[in-house]
């Protein structure tokens, strides 16, 4: 890296499960001038977010794409929530999701999400300490949490309490074979059992708290270690949140921003323009594309899209910064879930090589002059047309 | 391999730093009739030197293109420099590039280049030992040499002793905790503070010799071991040739083959068709398009192109050999240093899968027969090619 370089920004917004299959896809069909117009001027190709076959969370997908490791970095989904939660993590903390459930005395599940009902006052009686070890307990949305062990001599490798099904709650159990994890594990389940005690109080629908994900935080890399430039994170769900903040973004918060359908893409637009000016790479999620796929709704996920084209993508096209379009994952209506197909991928912005693709989609990025990528070579891509390049070699 | 197969030759053409960014670049604009007639019968492509994203170095580079592992193989720049000024390495010798310069009492750089001023005589007078281990300087052109230590127990991971700049001439010091390390460095620091004395005896401007890319030598692979056929290289400048020696290949000197723009193109193309009778694989490396990136020259690169395509293509076009077009990194005018925009690839000769691709560069290349491929690729596929194929499995 030269010390005259001229730096360049970049923006990059991830439209969770965007892409589809078929020889018609929500994308494909959805009127989307803009994107269409970025990809008439930019450059395209396909993205392989892990690598072909390999089915890609969210987690891990969000984690290469954004210049980790997916299999070296990855600490489990726990660590992730917390973060996006608002919990500090230390090196050793060990995190989970959690939920609010309902069970009767023989601690049978009656509801895994307490009739979506959920509190800080719940979750703040949560915080208690066993053994030395201290709990820490962080209500986010409807019946969700996250939960934090705090201590010397813990392990992420314990398996989960909630069921993830109707059924008994379980025991957490080693996963390893050491001290750490059985101690772990021993000491999670004592908190669940005084977690129904604590709760019962209460007289509410919550009277357990359920956990899954466990993962152990550790400090990685930051974006700025591996590639010179700092960035922020524009997101509604923790998720999202978490991993920025695992890589060393800082997420600001937009007030409307729900990870929903019913999220305000004009209000993350603007947070994106007005905080660009102070750092190098924006970064935007978008959730809802993804739920509808879920969902199985193909015409709500292609006019979610047609949303993202005129309220989000129309409002930030002439922004002095590189534009990167891109999905996680593909989530097609059809099956209802993620699939490894790739993802289409635009790159916008001075000197790229325009190829000859007009329309952003699944079909038309194929023909691209980026070729077929994987997720770990974008941020280093981004970051070589940034100015922010590293070589390798003389 | 079966015993029976006929085998063919194969020619490779490197530019370096051909490729560019844009929409139209200094290759697609030149004229190229005799590139674009071997693109319209032969198979294209991209090809990723390193891989997508990295910045590769003109060495790392060449070392993955033609047949070594970018990483695992890579010694540092001083050992193929030393290689490309002639000098026969033995295992565990530590190499530098060095350079002769102009420093005043205080050690403080007076010119870095000693004005361009440098002598076989100056070079021979530095062949010294120090504490058993013998110093090997070779001067090359202008103020540049190679030097060599030779002795038991050195070590390839210690500093710069030429500060890249103005400044005082630095202390090499360890890069590794380790003996050998730290008695490198030391020695090299007697070795520079002797080369004043002896230099000053000359009363030139080169009165102190400075190093830097220290690398320690040993033999890997030959392309002959790992593909089954020898070659020889034609290049102007060192570093080619001593990469082109490293992986066991010949360099066969050529008259007016300078490494610059005012190279004899049409000696090169000669040196080519005269030895390729007696090899498998001729490789040939063309300079001035990378230094022309490097100035920012627009016009110049693409009339060095035009010349390529006029003084060296059309006179080996028709040669009984494969012929595989490349570049080994992208050196674009905009930015002026290397990037990691994939380069072009062509492959002419028999069976090959004739694309639609009907003229040779960065924007026509990406929807060819190839696809996107890895610097680390080339050789396996031309050795395919070739017959000298090694079948994984049966």
């Amino acid at each position: 890296m030269t010390e005259e370089a001229e730096y360049k920004k970049a923006v990059l917004v991830i439209c969770d499960g965007l892409a589809d299959r078929g020889t018609s896809t929500p994308l494909s069909e959805a009127e989307t001038p803009n994107m269409d117009r970025l990809a008439g001027d930019g450059i395209c190709g396909l993205m392989h977010s892990i690598s072909p076959g390999i089915v890609p969370g969210s987690d891990t997908a969000h984690l290469a794409i954004l210049g980790g490791d997916p299999y070296e970095d990855y600490p489990g989904r726990g660590p992730f929530e917390a973060l996006g939660a608002g919990i500090e993590l230390k090196e050793g903390d060990v995190a989970f999701r959690a939920n609010f459930a309902t069970i009767d005395n023989n601690w049978e599940i009656l509801d895994r999400r307490a009739g979506r009902f959920g509190s800080d006052e719940l979750a703040e009686a949560l915080n208690i300490k066993i053994d030395g070890v201290r709990f820490i307990v962080k209500h986010t949305t409807e019946h969700r949490c996250a939960l934090v062990m705090r201590g010397k001599g813990l392990s992420g490798a314990i398996s989960d309490v909630d069921p993830h099904d109707m059924g008994k709650v379980l025991k957490s159990g080693p996963l390893e074979d050491t001290d750490e994890s059985r101690r772990t594990a021993k000491l999670l389940n004592e908190f669940v059992r005084r977690s129904h005690d604590i709760l019962s109080e209460f007289q509410t629908p919550a009277n357990v708290l359920l956990t899954r994900g466990a993962g152990e935080f550790r400090q990685v890399m930051s974006i700025k270690d591996a590639f010179g430039f700092d960035g922020f994170c524009v997101a509604g769900s923790a998720l999202y949140k978490g991993v920025a903040k695992y890589l060393g973004m800082d997420v600001i918060e937009v007030e409307g921003a729900t990870g929903r359908a019913d999220t305000d893409l004009g209000a993350k637009a603007d947070a994106l323009l007005s905080h660009i000016e102070d750092y190098d790479l924006g970064f935007v999620h978008i959730k809802a594309t993804d739920s509808k796929g879920h969902d199985g709704d193909w015409k709500g996920k292609k006019e979610f899209i047609e949303r993202i084209d005129r309220e989000f993508i129309a409002r930030i096209i002439d922004i002095d910064a590189y534009i990167i379009l891109t999905a996680d994952h593909s989530t097609p209506v059809s099956i209802r879930r993620h699939s490894s197909d790739p993802v289409p991928v635009l790159m916008h912005g001075e000197g790229v090589r325009t190829d000859q693709v007009k329309a952003f989609n699944e079909l038309t990025c194929a023909q691209g002059g980026l070729g077929a990528i994987h997720g770990v070579d974008l941020m280093p891509i981004i970051a070589d047309y940034m100015g922010y390049y590293r070589m390798y070699g003389v």
